[in-house]
């Protein structure tokens, strides 16, 4: 027996993060990224043009709207969607390979987002909302670009308001009071989901070879 | 709005730690009763009789077989179970107690003791299987005890054997390589699963406060 070295096979989670802008879930990420080996984000293909500061295969995979079309006619999204007149997605492709060699994939999406990857994924789904710790915080972060209208500040208090009345949907809740707290329960949330029996698939194998070696 | 400071109600969780002996159990509860404020050992109910270095209320509730009898007449055990002509039960009353108030209840019980549980509150279990790194590790743990006999090793790997066969029944598995890392990953279960929607039951009046001050 030389289990005692070999690590347990493990399949990848998909862990979703949503919350209304101005709670702190992009800080989260980040921070997330940062200090889990074996996380990676997943990049969306879009069809808006790229900005300056933006890199195509970091940012996003920029493609022109035949090629998106033809990739939502050959099912190659897990989830996409139009905003604006551009469309978003999700390529499948890359998450599946991640999945199967044991490697998390961290997801950036809204609640519709959520609701696609769930239908197509719902046992390698974990899903994670974030709330602000009170109305007035987040008013206050989402008024703090200085250059914005009262007219853009009640849109996004109202598209703040639309997102979280979908709180319920969610796995997990954390309350975004304190950031360092906040992002210790994450990484908890994560650890704790890759213990989960279902997702170690090596498990049946290794409880084999130590009730062979206990007869 | 004042919700910036109440932390948000929640309902306690029940713990079950469960493992064949030998593989680190009984140091992981130690470890997470000294570090975790808000989770208490559930004390069982025993008609066995009480050991010098034992105290009533603290290692088990010391009662007569009539006791016992009439308190399984009024379903007021979790689970119980006669053992060796001996019989243990988890009393209901305190650990509904418990769970009302938010705190989290911590129990050693095998499958049978698992099973029963899930069965009257499967909401509230949180079932965690703790397996030993190798079949070598495990045996040179059950023969530890220098004053045991062959035989007594004998049935304490076949208990072991029979205790693991029951791994897939529960939630999460963490193999004991290194305590230190099965410490961690049992604390960080405890902390995911106390930010899980479905117990925070103050979460729907906290999101209508905000979303009461984003209109």
């Amino acid at each position: 027996m030389t289990s005692k070295q070999m690590p347990i096979a493990r399949r990848g989670l998909m862990l979703v993060l949503s919350s209304p802008s101005g709670a702190g879930k992009t800080t989260l990420s980040r921070l997330l990224l940062k200090a889990e080996r074996g996380v990676s984000l997943s990049i969306s293909t879009t069809t808006r043009p790229r900005r300056p500061n933006e890199r195509h295969g970091q940012h996003y995979h920029f493609v022109t709207q035949a090629h998106f079309d033809k990739m939502v006619k050959r099912n190659a999204f897990m989830e996409w969607a139009r905003v604006f007149g551009n469309c978003y997605g999700t390529p499948r492709a890359p998450v599946e390979k991640a999945l199967r060699q044991g490697h998390d994939v961290l997801f950036d999406v809204d609640w519709q987002g959520t609701q696609q990857l769930r239908e197509k994924a719902p046992d390698d789904l974990v899903s994670v909302f974030v709330l602000p710790p009170s109305a007035a915080e987040l008013k206050r972060r989402l008024k703090k670009r200085a250059q914005d209208t009262h007219e853009v500040i009640a849109t996004r208090m109202s598209k703040a308001a639309s997102e979280m009345s979908h709180w319920a949907e969610y796995d997990y809740v954390i309350v975004n009071r304190d950031l360092k707290r906040a992002f210790a329960e994450l990484r908890a949330i994560l650890a704790a989901e890759r213990c989960r029996r279902e997702r170690q698939t090596g498990l049946s194998a290794f409880v084999r070879g130590l009730m062979a070696g206990t007869s």
